[in-house]
């Protein structure tokens, strides 16, 4: 794989390049708007897939998005690998706050700054520039899939059928995934958990229009002081989630696995600089990393009613929503945890108000075994390109679709990520550190190189 | 002053049309770059006080928009009238809820749409075309002075100090006000009690940046929650409002009151069909009507945080902002209570999160007395024009600038206003029914007749 590392260290500047043609298509999956975007995206990385080496590549139709499909089989009875990754991204409100538009990449301090320069264009594109570097040097050694989807934002809705009936084309060994991140880059790591998510809107409608909140106010229910109630009530003061049953199904972690996951390197005060936090705020008994790694979780992700423009208006507000999410751990299903959530917040509103409860989307979660080739594989090429062993961790992030791999496909995912905690996905100011992408097109390639071994 | 009636017979269209001019004229005073709409309004009124015969109309600069004055003295010795108004009126989202613009008045069933078809371009328009009727046929038996402000939507900010320097020039003997409402077209009513105003905007800020609601989701204070639960906790299961010493200065209405008050025609079955309602709500103990007349109240006029777009974003927001205000009765500050709000909010605010509140304005609450001679005049005209005695009623809303006459000018205001809860005024579709105007204009005209008597 020598030769395959040389090649990237001679063609950076191009792959930088190609991925920021990628980059510039705001391909915003969650806004209608960019639908043509979605399809353009994925058609350009077709032709990147096409460039690279593929046999084939492939803009396969789906019930939402198109998928990218591509794949060179150099041989049926060498391993395959199914790379996984997804080309839409998310919003980029509030738009204000980014330091350079979001979609026009731009390098500062040695970073990318742009809507997916991370999550999942930048991470994605490594595996494309891998391979490429591996079939321009003759150096391939597994037979390579690639599945690159345009819902992952908006939960993969459809990719679940798309899989059932792709079944066949899609056989391989792993699904190896780069939408994660890793400790630091000094501390390799691997995700070998996610959780799952349960996401609803909340709609509190109170009288049938905004009111003169004098006329009104103290006599007619306010929707937004209800629906802050019922925000207020879902968890109680050691910021447990008070709807029934919601823990039933938690498969608790024992004492034993929570003292070795205490070992991971961590510094709370670190954390807490990072984030500007006088002090981090979780549910009682649970450290920091415990909290995202083992724990469910909920929070308001939008909230919106009344007059929200400069000065004041005195106005008793017609409705108040809410987008909220709950993180989902291994034992939850999110189905489940949906419908509970509906039937407690809709129990729990008063009679003066009308409340509505929609699931959005939502996902299972996922633990990946330690002990599995491509586990091994991964921490070879991480120990030889970082000089480090990776630690496995557990992420609170969600990638809904990877269980579903499991359940349809029958497959495991290896879940290596490059971004870091300071990449700001979904938030503005995305960027991806240049020693990133390129370190992580090496440990790729460097994965190729031990799986075959693995497998036997 | 049947002649000054007959003209204002022969004149209604014009009239009209003269209104709809000024109501053009988006003068919104809460946002910044509408400054010369307020110029171009008062402009306008100056013109159309000159043109109905004041001896002089001058737009005069305040500290913030400037205010309208002129005024007509006929007699030093005949009694004086300051007639009070606002030019000025609230913003208009959500646009999408009007039926036709808000600044391109319409008719429809019998009623005028527009953004201050009441509030209050209507209600002052109909004095400048009651005064235009008795100066065309010479009818006047007072002085009247006009004074228009362009700030009462943000709590007439700088309008106590203009008083104070323009104190010579408005003496008077009573303050004619109309921007409040009547009970119903067939139920004429003067307002004897208005509500005060304590407004603040609430900020609660987390982490420095958006987050990834997976990743730290569970371990970092989410704003927009610890916000829903500030809010929650503002109110009991009584509605009772839970700020210490917030009720401290309340004046109690008495037992024989609350039974007068009991007395006033009132359908709660009528009130909540109009607001489409399966159940009022409001403090314990206290009837819809004396929640909003002698109870103060506490509403969330705005709330917003996080990603308030289409579709799902996984967000954990950085920011968590609300709109507060509390009406307040007889007896309570609300400089006072602004103080009381800020100091426990900031109280309750938990460490992991820093919290902000500022006032953003606010004024007294005001009582008129029924025995005062601009009460007995307005008694007589209203009885005159719509053939009934009218109610006196307690508001819930604020006009805070009529106790600040009181303090600064020593001159009482009586509250003859002809809207109606229908109006929706704060709200889209505002309307004003052209009955309500000409009556107006007829029941304005003919508290000039009994005024003078009065005084004597």
């Amino acid at each position: 794989m020598e030769k395959a590392i040389k090649y990237l260290n001679d063609n950076k500047q191009r792959f930088l390049d190609e991925l920021f043609e990628v980059i510039r298509i705001p391909s915003i999956s969650s806004i209608e708007e960019h639908k043509p975007d979605m399809v353009r995206t994925a058609e350009a990385l077709k032709a990147k897939l096409l460039a690279a080496g593929a046999d084939k590549a492939e803009v396969i139709p789906s019930d939402g998005n198109p998928v990218v499909y591509a794949e060179k089989i150099i041989n049926p009875d060498a391993p395959t690998v199914l790379v996984y990754g997804h080309y839409d991204v998310m919003p980029v409100d509030p738009l204000e706050l980014w330091d350079s538009p979001p979609f026009e990449p731009e390098i500062r301090d040695g970073k990318i700054f742009a809507r997916g320069a991370d999550d999942d264009k930048g991470q994605a594109f490594m595996h494309i520039k891998a391979f490429e570097a591996m079939v321009a040097t003759d150096s391939l050694t597994c037979n390579i899939k690639f599945m690159i989807e345009g819902e992952e934002e908006i939960g993969s809705p459809n990719l679940g059928k798309w899989c059932e009936e792709h079944k066949d084309m899609l056989t391989a060994d792993t699904i190896l995934v780069s939408d994660t991140g890793m400790i630091a880059q000094d501390i390799p790591s691997i995700t070998t958990g996610l959780r799952g998510l349960s996401y609803i809107e909340v709609k509190v409608t109170g009288p049938n229009k905004d009111l003169h909140s004098g006329i009104f106010g103290g006599a007619v229910a306010n929707p937004a002081n209800i629906l802050a109630k019922m925000i207020a009530s879902l968890t109680d003061e050691n910021n447990h989630i008070t709807i029934p049953g919601f823990y039933d199904d938690v498969i608790e972690v024992s004492d034993a696995e929570r003292a070795e996951m205490a070992k991971a390197p961590f510094d709370l005060d670190e954390y807490k600089k990072a984030l500007d936090l006088d002090q981090e705020c979780g549910e009682k008994g649970y450290s920091t990393n415990e909290r995202t790694g083992i724990r469910p979780s909920l929070d308001v992700n939008g909230i919106w009613s009344g007059y929200i423009g400069e000065g004041a208006k005195t106005v008793l507000p017609s409705v108040a929503q809410a987008k909220i999410s709950m993180r989902l751990v291994p034992g939850q299903d999110n189905i489940k945890i949906s419908a509970l959530a509906k039937k407690h917040i809709e129990s729990i509103a008063p009679a003066s108000v009308k409340v509505e409860v929609s699931p959005l989307h939502g996902g299972q979660g996922y633990v990946s075994p330690i002990d599995m080739p491509a586990y091994k594989a991964a921490e070879k090429a991480y120990a030889e390109t970082f000089g480090k062993k990776p630690i496995p961790t557990r992420s609170g992030g969600s990638i809904p679709i990877i269980s579903t791999f499991e359940d349809v496909l029958g497959i495991k995912s290896i879940l290596m990520g490059f971004g870091l905690e300071s990449d700001a996905i979904h938030s503005p100011n995305e960027n991806y550190p240049l020693f990133n992408f390129y370190k992580g097109i090496e440990t790729i390639i460097t994965f190729y190189k031990y799986f075959p071994a693995e497998m036997k």
